[in-house]
């Protein structure tokens, strides 16, 4: 099931509706837990797709990938790279990626997000499956010359606009051939399989939730491929998940 | 005027009030926007005192005191070490802190908190006071040795329970006199004027704001005095900031 939230033309409302085919089953309720189908359809062409839900953290995994299966290593790390962005850097589906003041470029990252279900504290890896409610793409947008040089990523990972989310909510996706891509203009520049992830979903899941209480609605990005660049103005970058779709956003600069 | 979230014996209802003196004076609405008094009267001392709010973010700002005036630095960091505390992590007024597993000790930090009134996006310094609604307590507990080799604090300030926050938001603090103290179990370790600040509320707020926009709920911690200890199971710590009142909590195992 893909779920998607969105707008019609010439309207505010925010609906959310069960994408099938070419036509949006609009639904009422919490995706989370109640919902029901109202009896509205849509044409997926003529809505506005927003990010899918308006998360309640979005938290990060850092150094993630290696290039190859050779590459993972034998010792996980003690400590992951987790970050968390905050909520307000959240975007849709094309919508602008806007350069902070002061800069020319800003990196992409096309990676596997996904949305936790359901309330998740102290779970092992092998129950992880049950708190996941789907998987979405996200675009964690970086600004490297805002990391701070002792090591914090805060400030570098949190410009309004830098974690474009969407298109939709996949609540069945097969973990199994799982490959992230991104495409720069047009080009190939990232193309992984999850396999080359070093800390896996389950084990990043588990972890964080032997720290923290993990909400319905929290965001894990699972990291990003080798081969992210940096964007420019006008660029065009689309972060693509089989099974989920394209997650696709151009690059603006804000006069100031 | 104080505003308090609580609970009463044997209620989960959880009330918003007003604090005069020995009594609360219930409210109703949104905090933040309309809201008006319900005709119930409380007695402070027989409701049990919740965080007083539900933050939408929690942001911390590090190394952010010095000792004396003397030592604060003619430039200013061009990057502050900024970091998010997952809303999982706050906990209100007498819960208890929970050791994480392993560990025999977690520090505290006293912090006065801004609480965000309104959306604050670009906002610069001498406008800054628009948008705060008031100010809490917050202490910042934090896992040295769940720091990141790198430098990421994330893991190491996202423990659940982490981050008491209350008993009240005050909204009309004078800042000029501000004090922020701590004492571990009676014996006071943190107390200094917030002109040891580096960087000040105004400045930390305009730069943020001018990363990412703030929202109504959003809860900044302004950085921890000089002398902030470790706790141990058993330990109180309290933390007080005049005009607010005195967070007190204290720390417990929990069994695996």
């Amino acid at each position: 099931m893909k779920i998607a939230r969105f707008t019609v033309q010439g309207e505010k409302r925010i609906h959310i509706g069960i994408v099938e085919g070419e036509i949006i089953r609009e639904v009422k309720g919490d995706i989370f837990g109640e919902w029901t189908y109202t009896e509205e359809l849509f044409q997926l062409a003529k809505v506005t797709l927003l990010a899918p839900l308006i998360p309640n953290q979005v938290i990060g995994i850092g150094k993630n990938f290696v290039s190859s299966e050779d590459e993972l290593p034998d010792e996980l790390p003690e400590i992951p790279v987790f970050f968390f962005k905050p909520v307000s850097s959240v975007i849709g589906p094309d919508e602008k990626i806007k350069l902070p003041p002061q800069h020319e470029q800003v990196k992409f990252e096309a990676e596997l997000a996904v949305v936790i279900g359901k309330e998740a504290k102290d779970i092992e890896e092998k129950g992880v499956q049950d708190y996941i409610f789907g998987y979405t793409i996200g675009n964690d947008v970086t600004s490297a010359q805002h990391f701070h040089p002792d090591g914090h990523w805060t400030i570098g990972k949190a410009f309004d606009s830098f974690t474009p989310l969407g298109p939709a909510i996949e609540t069945n996706l097969d973990l199994i051939n799982v490959r992230v891509q991104a495409a720069h203009n047009g080009k190939l520049k990232q193309d992984s399989s999850i396999t080359l992830m070093i800390i896996s979903i389950p084990k990043m899941i588990s972890y964080l939730s032997k720290v923290m209480t993990l909400q319905p609605g929290d965001v894990i990005l699972t990291g990003s491929p080798i081969g992210a660049e940096l964007l420019k103005v006008d660029d065009c970058i689309e972060c693509m998940i089989e099974g989920i779709g394209v997650l696709r956003n151009s690059v603006m600069k804000v006069e100031k």
